[in-house]
C-alpha cells in the first residue's frame, strides 16, 4: 500500500526537493520570510520544507477487502479484474489465481478507501457480467491479535496420489490448534512412469503449546500410515 | 486422480501378481485349463492373468468440479472441507489456500463420480453453514486442444508497491493473446525499512505467433514505466 502523496509543485513557486516548482496556492505567510502553499490538503512553507496535513483534513481510511472469483477460463480476465479495482482506488495487496480444469480461479486481498469500497461493492455485478465469473467480495478485518505466542512451520509432502492426504493432515493440524496459513498442491503425471503424483507445501501457524516432537510424530504417523513423504521444519 | 483398482485376492484361487491369493467368484472356465473368477464387475483368468472389466460394466466416469471458498478464518477449515468432500468421493487435484487479512481463502480442483457430485452439489449449504464461508462449485469440463502452439513462460517481478502494477502487466499480456495460468503476488515490509514491497511471480501460456523480442520489450517498457524489476524466460 502506497501512501498518497501531495500533489506535485508546478513552476511559479519555491524551491522543493523535487527542483525549483512552485506546490498548490500561495496563502499568507503566517511568518515573516516564509512563504507558504496550500494544495489538497496539504500545506507548503518554502523555508525548511515542512509539509504536514492542513488542519481538519486527514488521509481517507483504507478498507480491505478480500475478492475471489472462478468461472470458464480465457485470455485478459486478470486484466479485466485489476482494471475494475484500480479504476476505483483499489490496491491488490495479496493474490492467488490459477487455471483449474477448464476455469480461472482467483482469490485476492485489496485495500480501497472507503468511498472506493462502495463503488465496488455496487458495480461488481458488472464486473461478473463482463467476465462471467462468479464473484464473492467482502470486507476483511486484521485479525485480533493471538493470545498465544505462535511459531510459523513449514510442511512439505509427496506421495503416489489418493484420496484423504489433504484431509489427515489437515485434521492432525486443527485437533492441535494448529491454523493452516497458507496451502498449495497439486496432482502431476511423474516423469516417464506418468503415475499421478501428489505434493503439497504449507505454512502453518503453531501455538506454543504444542510440542515440536508430538507434531513431528504426529506427521511421521500419517506418513507412514498413507505412504506420504512428509518433511516438517520451523520456517526460519 | 487414481484409477478404480479391482477388489484384492484373498486366500483361496490362483496366484497373481499380489501372490498366491485368490480373486472374487470362481466362475464356469470358457477354455479349458484356464480359471476363470469374477469380482466388482472384472474378471481374473487364471492363465496369462489378464485382467480386464466384465462385460456390461464400465469404471465410473469422474467428473471435475472446482470449489472456491471465502470467509473468517478459524483452526480446521481445511479438514472441515476435505472432509466433506472425501466422504462424498471427492478427491483434491490441485489447490491453492492463504488466510488473506482476517479471512481463510480457498480454491481447488477435484475428481468425483457423477453420483458423487449430485451429493456434493445437494449438501453443500451445509458445509457453507458449518464453516461460516462463501461458497461457489461448478463442474468444469477440461479446456478443448489449443489451435496454436503454446510456450510456458516465467514472469517475475519487484518494485516498491504502489497500485497498477498487476494491472499493466496483465494488460500488456492480454493484448498478445497471452494467458495467464498461475499467478501469485504479495505486498510485505522491507527488512529494515519497512517500505511495503510489492513481488510477484507468474506462469504464462505465450502462443507462438507472439515474437519473445516483443514480449520482453513490452515488460521491460513496463518495467521502466512504472519501476518494477522485471524478469521474464521460457519455463523450462
Amino acid at each position: 500500500m502506497r501512501r498518497t502523496r501531495p500533489p506535485s509543485p508546478t513552476s511559479a513557486g519555491p524551491a522543493t526537493r523535487e527542483g525549483r516548482r512552485t506546490w498548490g496556492t500561495r496563502t499568507a505567510a503566517p511568518t515573516a520570510g516564509i512563504a507558504t502553499f496550500e494544495a489538497g490538503g496539504w500545506r507548503l512553507e518554502a523555508v525548511g520544507y515542512s509539509l504536514r496535513p492542513a488542519a481538519h483534513t486527514e488521509p481517507p481510511m483504507k478498507t480491505r477487502a478480500v475478492l475471489s472469483a472462478i468461472g470458464p477460463d480465457r485470455p485478459g480476465l486478470v486484466a479485466k479484474i485489476t482494471d475494475f479495482l484500480l479504476a476505483r482506488g483499489g490496491n491488490v495487496e495479496d493474490s492467488r489465481m490459477a487455471v483449474l480444469g477448464g476455469d480461472f480461479a482467483v482469490i485476492l486481498l485489496f485495500s480501497v478507501d472507503s468511498a472506493g469500497f462502495e463503488t465496488i461493492m455496487r458495480d461488481r455485478e458488472r464486473l461478473a457480467a463482463e467476465t462471467d465469473l462468479a464473484l464473492v467480495l467482502r470486507r476483511t478485518e486484521a485479525r485480533a491479535p493471538q493470545d498465544e505466542a505462535r511459531l510459523l512451520w513449514q510442511v512439505k509432502a509427496v506421495a503416489l496420489d489418493h484420496p484423504g492426504i489433504v484431509h489427515r493432515l489437515s485434521e492432525a493440524l486443527a485437533q492441535r490448534g494448529i491454523n493452516i496459513v497458507e496451502f498449495e498442491s497439486h496432482v502431476a503425471p511423474a516423469p516417464v512412469s506418468g503415475t499421478p503424483v501428489f505434493s503439497m507445501e504449507a505454512a502453518i501457524s503453531v501455538p506454543a503449546s504444542v510440542r515440536a516432537a508430538d507434531l513431528r510424530a504426529a506427521l511421521a504417523r500419517i506418513g507412514d500410515e498413507e505412504c506420504v513423504d512428509i518433511d516438517v521444519r520451523p520456517d526460519a
